[in-house]
């Protein structure tokens, strides 16, 4: 299927809003995520594979004036990020396990893929979901 | 760097929150993203390259009971989808401008890599990133 816009990678950056950035960081860090930036009461961006999972305070980048323009969400957001198989996936799960971090949920998807749901300390809904899936 | 963490490919999926789904899928099919799925007054999924833009409408994926984990997010988010050079980055500007859609603005990155910001109907902040920008 040719694309009918111009060319695209994909979700290189993904948001989730919290209401203690220390707290969130502690989390993704035992989870083994390497902190890429970090802007105290702002921000703290995290390497996720190829991409980014950016954790950010609301009230902060809500604020008008910054060269970036401002958002922020309250409410529990929804990320999900892609291993490569099954393989991987057991290994999330046994890494979840050990940090103390509960599977809400699981889903075995149609296509033959897999997801695991857990929560961040904010209760934002975070998906590892193995690639393909959705077929592409 | 080796990872601490377990395999993973990056971000697949990302979501936004909107108040009138219609809306926002007339919006994202004016910039040409093919659409993969849909349920009324639930969401739209959209294919962002390699990866998907989940548009829901909160008031729906709050509520508890499905398969799934209930999320649901108000106020502005933010994504960023990533370009794969300056030349694509023209492209979705001209892209932009045909669908009638501002850019609010434009940031230059120390590394060489440019950002254009534009809105979805519903204000969340969007951004086309060239892919590089963070370093890998």
């Amino acid at each position: 299927m040719a694309d009918l816009h111009p060319p695209l990678g994909g979700v290189h950056e993904a948001s989730l809003y919290v209401s203690d950035l220390e707290r969130a960081e502690r989390f993704w860090r035992r989870l083994g995520l390497p902190l890429i930036g970090r802007s105290r009461g702002r921000h703290a961006f995290f390497r996720a594979g190829a991409d980014l999972l950016l954790i950010f305070n609301p009230q902060a980048t809500l604020a008008v004036g910054g060269e970036v323009p401002p958002h922020g969400a309250t409410g529990p957001g929804h990320v999900a990020l892609d291993v490569p198989d099954m393989t991987a996936l057991e290994r999330w799960r046994a890494c979840l396990g050990q940090a103390d971090v509960p599977i809400e949920a699981e889903v075995g998807w149609p296509s033959g893929g897999r997801s695991l749901y857990f929560r961040d300390p904010d209760g934002n809904s975070i998906e590892l979901i193995t690639r393909g899936t959705w077929g592409f």
